[in-house]
């Protein structure tokens, strides 16, 4: 087991009208006027915003409201919100949605208290010095932003998809109630299902060595992930199914899965490109690579991938010719994100088959041009990057 | 599942040398003037408490010392430690040492800033109202103390031993480094074992349905704690065996095993008479008991013994008699105890037969004279307590 450190200081409100805590969380961690974060009109159009708004009043506390975060969320509306922040004196930002709001939402909370661009940040070109507390109402099963100190924004003047991480981020409080999850597409569910399955994959498929404890915990999250979000694509209203989803989802991503191991963070970054070219969902673009990016790599570690076969999917091992075992797990993997209407080639995801000039592009920013490389479970270069994209046509 | 609100804010810094980072935690948590609090001298002559004092000194923190903590820590020397506290004008109270010296620390922390005594608060006469930051630098995986939010203490006037639990006591950082936990004596070892696995036993014995990914967390944590922790008694000094069990330790009491569940801490509270009355080590205690306990309510979910049974031991599962499978379970745990030289039964835990006036009178105490009960996954009054004391002779 490698040293680590583990900070999760995130206070979760779980479960039946859980947004009745709200306000009170928003004022114990210091909050008075409160910039409103929000995606599209669902939130307002299904009450929930309203019971958000009636819980800071409860507590006296005003607010300004901001929608607008579209998936992979922008920059431009980060600054617009700093803007609206300084000019306002809020002191408190506050994310209603999923990933995506609570990645912008962690964006403003930077802009608005650093003097620099905020693509500086993200770009590592400025340091980050301060940021403003955040909190959120979460709607979504997916990105586990809702507890994590990681941050994606994507910049509309390069198309450049950037991930940013620091402990300042963390969210202070999560208000989880799996009622708010029951009227979701389908397809938002399934993404969010892949996102937090290869949260844990991600961490997983590293090097390190024994590791025992956080290795099965992360197995317990993927079979729990899998059942039970099989569950919720049949039955979207049912209750425990969306419960034992939305829970794991957190636990795939404040780092618990992954603790004493490097983690290798390559089809993240591979998927960024993706989605940053073609804006499709983050989910679905993973569910796109994952598996061209496993047997490209499985060689590297065949009874890591054996095992993750026999735990998770309860595969016979075949100590004869343990590669069977290995690529069955991978193939099973696969044939569970089909099961779930997602996405296995690059061609399903974005509705046509993409060119060999896009491929070649995509790694070269993956890469930055070839100055740097991708994963350590298996190093990837630009040409392997471009491999990769290349079998998930 | 149940709403539940989870916070463990407790920062972790795991592994080889993590002592390392205590003045610097120390320092980020607030903390200027120090009061050193540990137990034995086994930290001052194991050159612990050096590395520990020049960290501080790096930082240029001051401290002051107090040792003298034993197991079953007492109400007087947390007396004594708030008056030092006060006197001195100390901000932060830093543990060096086990369970029985954080929650030590833990008591002084709310004794030198709330105006009543502090057996009170823990008697539940008096309401804290703040306390002082802790941290702790943890020797022994076993109480949880380092991450939770409770303290245990003794009063030497009555022999009561009680414990009480409050967010304000959480700490804000531990430092676990499994090399630590090398020289430890095999009795303290395995009871340490005990105590982790029966915390995770008092949350996962309760009823409230349906919890899946709780649960499954649960039974790692308890499989981990069995396998390394019989490899910690044959190999003292098997750096990745001490590291399981330590990380094993600190999730099986920071809330995670048992959220979505009501508990049921019946088998603490009968313990916590027993090692009042005969000062013995608290997962000795648990484990003198805990079976009787077991077989005296099993009937209340055989299903919840056999699943324990089944994914916890790998035992086959017996559809038609499915007792079998239950009692089968608690056998095996029986075993396992004995396998570490824990005694599973009162005489072998004092060392002699105890009188049966002294389990009526810890039947009494335990149920407040009659006028409470213990636990839900089967309510206990003073009659079923005085028969499991009288089962586990």
């Amino acid at each position: 087991m490698q040293n680590f450190q583990f900070y999760s200081p995130t206070k979760v409100y779980f479960g039946k009208d859980s947004v009745q805590h709200v306000g009170q969380a928003v004022r114990s961690f210091g909050g008075k006027h409160i910039l409103l974060h929000y995606g599209s009109d669902r939130v307002l159009k299904n009450g929930l915003m309203d019971r958000v708004v009636a819980s800071l009043n409860e507590q006296g506390l005003t607010h300004v409201m901001l929608g607008g975060v579209v998936p992979n969320p922008r920059v431009s509306l980060v600054e617009q919100g700093a803007a609206l922040v300084k000019a306002e004196g809020i002191d408190f930002i506050l994310a209603v949605g999923g990933g995506s709001v609570i990645d912008s939402a962690k964006g403003i909370a930077m802009a608005a208290v650093n003097d620099c661009a905020i693509w500086d940040i993200y770009a590592r070109k400025a340091e980050l010095k301060a940021a403003l507390p955040t909190g959120n109402v979460l709607t979504l099963a997916a990105a586990g932003s809702e507890t994590s100190n990681g941050t994606v924004l994507t910049n509309e003047e390069n198309w450049a998809k950037v991930g940013f991480g620091h402990e300042l981020l963390r969210p202070t409080f999560t208000i989880m109630d799996p009622e708010f999850q029951f009227t979701l597409p389908p397809y938002q569910t399934a993404s969010g299902i892949v996102d937090i399955m290869v949260h844990t994959f991600e961490r997983y498929f590293s090097h390190s060595g024994a590791n025992e404890l956080t290795d099965r915990l992360a197995e317990q999250v993927l079979k729990v992930t899998m059942r039970y979000g099989a569950l919720c694509m049949e039955q979207p209203d049912n209750y425990e199914a969306r419960s034992e989803l939305l829970w794991a989802g957190s636990l795939s991503h404040n780092d618990l899965t992954g603790l004493g191991r490097p983690g290798d963070w390559a089809v993240h970054d591979l998927e960024h490109e993706l989605s940053a070219k073609y804006d499709v969902t983050h989910g679905a673009g993973l569910a796109a690579i994952w598996a061209s990016w496993a047997r490209y790599v499985y060689k590297n570690d065949v009874m890591r991938f054996a095992r993750y076969g026999v735990n998770v999917f309860g595969l016979p091992m075949d100590f004869i010719n343990p590669e069977n075992t290995a690529l069955e797990a991978i193939r099973r993997t696969e044939a569970y994100f089909e099961s779930i209407q997602m996405p296995t080639s690059i061609t399903a995801l974005v509705g046509r088959a993409i060119s060999d000039e896009d491929k070649v592009d995509m790694a070269r920013r993956a890469s930055h041009g070839d100055t740097s490389t991708l994963g350590n479970f298996q190093v990837l270069n630009q040409q392997m990057m471009l491999d990769i994209y290349r079998m998930a046509d």
